[in-house]
């Protein structure tokens, strides 16, 4: 069933109510999906979910009136811990993909990164855009991916700003493919195990260019953890899709079969 | 360091050898790499790495002379246990897009799947221009991931002709949705821990469309195991780069940290 969120901050949404999806929302769900009167589609509002049935169509946008709580579980939606991938500035297909492909794999905020090796460069009059184009992607990915939330794309930092206001996060890491080369792979799985439900992890990637020494030193001064992502070299596309399904699986998937013994 | 593959089917690459590139790998080396003679590459030759230096250009091809085997270990780069990823027809982009990473995550084979609901077929005519193509594509992935291996194209197959050439297979495997709506996740983590290094794995995963009801049960009938990839609906190109990432995490990165101990 198709999924859509709905924005309402001073209240939660409750049964009975009328909401009209946004523009982009209501062009989906009338002409992509060709939604007719009566059609049922998942809302999500604030991280709950419910079921609501298209009612009408008023100036183009689609008016739903929500008919029911659905039992759906953020919780069991959303990866235990917080992750944000921060990531040096790719050309726009690569960043679009990696903001695409960790909303569907769990991402809770994305961190565009100013490295000096960045292929690409954001100037202050584009940077508005393409966060606003990233936040869009997100949007998307997180409703095809039937997300309970929506990851929100940060304003671009330089890496001295990104450093600066690193201290709120539990875990610090940077994704280095040096440690691959001494082939200390373990060091990654060391990091997971000492998370705890909740906390919220910033990890770094550089882009294709890769990372400078003076930058990896300055990580290293303010904390940061190195590790790698197993012995093959992976694109910066790709580097953060395994790092979040490895989070996953040893998060939401081996950790199940711990507690459910049935090994 | 750049790295290229050579073939060559009935001795190993010596010491003091000379080897031709490919025409493509010769374009890349010398035009897009700029390479200039006296530059050193790697070169793999049958899973074993040599350092080799460029030392002639002859009608367009890069010629390099082998000085010296290197002490990297096929076992320590390839996944320990052999993986087919097995995909019903995407489009050319993300049937692309998934051998591409596929291959930087460890993939030992890809297998065309024709299902009923693909959004699109290969006639007989372009189904052997698309394998070529997807070949290429994995081994310049290879080449950029330091692969020992490349990762080798199957011809496509129909669901019948991969149930009757299943039975090679010590494991297999099939992705399905389904299972993620009961939350029993940990399947994925139990099938995983069932197997030992150098086993063959056939993982089969449907394409945007999905799998038909009765394709599912001719699968289960065949022996295959059900699992889910986590909480979240992932794309179909999404599927397998996190399947072999929690593969590569669990078998590559959680296993060297039990074995060092230094949780």
């Amino acid at each position: 069933m198709q999924q859509y969120f709905i924005q309402k901050k001073n209240s939660d949404l409750v049964v009975g109510e009328y909401v009209k999806l946004s523009h982009e929302d209501s062009h989906h769900l009338l002409n992509v999906m060709r939604g007719q009167n009566g059609q049922t589609v998942q809302i999500v509002c604030n991280g709950q979910h419910f079921l609501a049935n298209l009612v009408d169509t008023v100036e183009g946008y689609a008016v739903l009136k929500v008919f029911e709580k659905s039992s759906y579980d953020a919780n069991q939606i959303e990866l235990p811990v917080q992750v944000t991938i921060a990531c040096g500035l790719s050309k726009n297909e690569k960043i679009e993909m990696i903001v695409q492909k960790a909303t569907e794999c769990g991402m809770a905020y994305f961190q565009p990164l100013s490295l000096t090796r960045d292929v690409v460069k954001w100037d202050s009059k584009k940077a508005q855009q393409k966060q606003n184009r990233l936040q869009k992607i997100a949007h998307s990915a997180a409703e095809q991916s039937k997300r309970a939330l929506v990851p929100e794309i940060l304003s671009i930092k330089t890496l001295k700003e990104l450093l600066d206001s690193s201290l709120k996060y539990q875990h610090k890491w940077l994704a280095y493919e040096e440690i691959a080369k001494q082939g200390n792979h373990h060091y990654f799985a060391n990091l997971l195990s000492q998370t705890e439900m909740g906390e919220e992890i910033l990890f770094v990637f550089g882009s294709e260019g890769g990372l400078s020494e003076k930058e990896v030193a300055a990580f290293k001064a303010a904390g940061f953890k190195l590790c790698s992502l197993g012995p093959r070299i992976l694109r910066a596309e790709t580097a953060p899709i395994y790092a979040l399904s490895a989070i996953s699986y040893a998060l939401e998937i081996n950790f199940q079969e711990e507690n459910h013994g049935t090994k």
